[in-house]
């Protein structure tokens, strides 16, 4: 096997160069990492990065924890965090868990074997215990786990804005969603939010559950929309998750149902699908852009073991006009 | 540090066991599992994987190269993969490249330091050069590379049958969409399926470029579809991804062409965002389960080195009816 050294008298550079040019631990000129690029590929050197990583323990690699990649919202979330950790050096690889704890505990063994140098999490369904013991550096995302930091959208606010928008539209009884099995703070805080907004102000809100897994499965979707709308017709309010909010956009209009006059919608996360129908989706709007951001901040300091200014971050949420209010 | 004895015995089971359980090697029950599972929680015990997997040239983990996670078309055959690769007892770790060669480098880096037992290529822009000096079991989903086989829908087919409809209800004058920048099978071969069909038949076809960075970028395929069908006002037929189906959908309802009487549009692809909005987007339907499936089956052939009964392997294409045509 060719050696570091043969590597940099092919490309005719310093070995140390060589060297800086396959961790990215320095500056090197394009064209000269290109020149080095061609003398590895000429040669076949393979870095033994596996042993190097034994001594070095670093990978290059952040594993990012999701429950799903169907949703929208992941997968925006997901580029942008890729993106942020780029520009750090680091790759990301996405474990995605399918909501199964099996699965979960499995990607965490990843992480305690040194495969990744730290560990986002999107969401997560195993006790705190499990994340409790591990060393490696992670943050959460969606849901709290003691001891670990928090970034997520300030979502007391975002449902604070939700039930505002709909009172000042003259609502009166508004569906609010949940799911007993999820976790998820965007969920909880801004449902809470929601719920606490339109009582205080006289407004009724009927709750009725819709499982994640409907949410993703778009023909499920469909259905529990029609069920819950033919259930509650007096109903002249929705605050749902993307996917959610355009299912009873297409029931609505199905069933003859006036939208925004009779029912007024505002989807909650605001991805490019909330622009997607015949009628754009009113939304609060999530800051993937900043959340990636943010998340990749924190993350970067844990692995330098600088301490942190915060435990939790709050990204403001917007909310987005469209024609369903 | 605790010992694989000391986990065996405080699950009493045989050190044996514990080992296959936890190398996935060999049948453990469920009950057993969870025993092993607790003691090795308890004792905080981490197997020494990398040092095992230097010896063993095995980590249980298949990258899957994906040029971006925003497309449904991708997020949902990633969602079927993983399913697929976990009754074989592999997790599946995305690699977005976001269509970066240099990204795209790192990766095969990182197949080829071991990290991964295999590679599924959803899309690739590197030459085949790098694909082909690879010693890793690979397989691509989307593009020809010489010697790597290949597992793709029956793009020619999807063209002909998309052809022959919209022959069927009338169109003279089809839009061909077309990414110069990107190689990948789908696009080209049912391309130039269309193509051929419609001429044949004495149908115009007009070729515009679509990119597929403005396919990703909602609200830039909305503009690009404005641009397109206010170049060619007298444009009878559309063929194009569901997410552009869907921009050509909503712009056509903004210009006041009626769809499907004066313009008829077949998304490629079918996910479920052609159910999506006010009227169903008619889909030539790529079968993603079964692609999963097969790519899955080829892989894992590759891994245990057993021969192949073919290099290529075409998945049916299916026609999903809608409101469009």
């Amino acid at each position: 096997m060719a050696s570091i050294r043969e590597v940099a008298k092919l490309a005719q550079v310093a070995p140390s160069t060589v060297s800086r040019a396959l961790n990215g631990s320095g500056y090197v000129a394009e064209e000269t990492k290109e020149k080095i690029r061609e003398a590895v590929d000429e040669l076949d050197y393979v870095p033994n990065q596996w042993i190097r990583n034994l001594y070095q323990q670093k990978t290059g690699i952040i594993g990012v924890m999701t429950p799903e990649i169907i949703h929208p919202y992941f997968s925006s979330l997901w580029s942008f965090l890729e993106l942020e950790l780029h520009k750090y050096g680091y790759n990301m690889m996405l474990c995605n868990t399918s909501g199964k704890k099996e699965i979960e505990r499995e990607y965490l063994d990843t992480l305690e074997r040194n495969l990744f140098d730290g560990m986002i999490i999107g969401a997560a369904f195993l006790p705190d215990k499990y994340y409790k013991k591990i060393q490696k550096p992670i943050i959460s995302l969606d849901r709290i786990i003691s001891g670990v930091p928090l970034v997520t959208s300030d979502h007391v606010r975002g449902g604070d804005i939700a039930a505002r928008k709909l009172l000042e539209k003259g609502c009166k009884r508004l569906l609010n969603l949940s799911d007993p099995n999820e976790k998820m703070v965007a969920s909880s805080r801004s449902g809470e939010s929601i719920i606490r907004v339109m009582e205080e102000n006289g407004a009724e809100v009927v709750t009725e559950s819709f499982l994640w897994i409907d949410v993703i499965h778009y023909s499920r979707s469909i259905r529990r929309a029609r069920e819950i709308l033919k259930a509650h017709p007096n109903l002249d309010g929705i605050v749902a998750n993307d996917l959610c909010a355009s299912a009873f956009l297409k029931i609505a209009g199905e069933m003859g149902i006036s939208v925004p006059r009779d029912l007024k919608i505002i989807a909650y996360d605001g991805t490019y699908i909330t622009d997607f129908n015949f009628k754009t989706i009113a939304a609060i709007q999530q800051d993937v852009a900043l959340i990636a951001k943010e998340a990749v901040r924190v993350l970067i300091k844990l692995i330098n073991r600088q301490p942190l200014e915060n435990d939790e971050i709050y990204v403001p949420v917007h909310y987005k006009g469209g024609d369903t209010v």
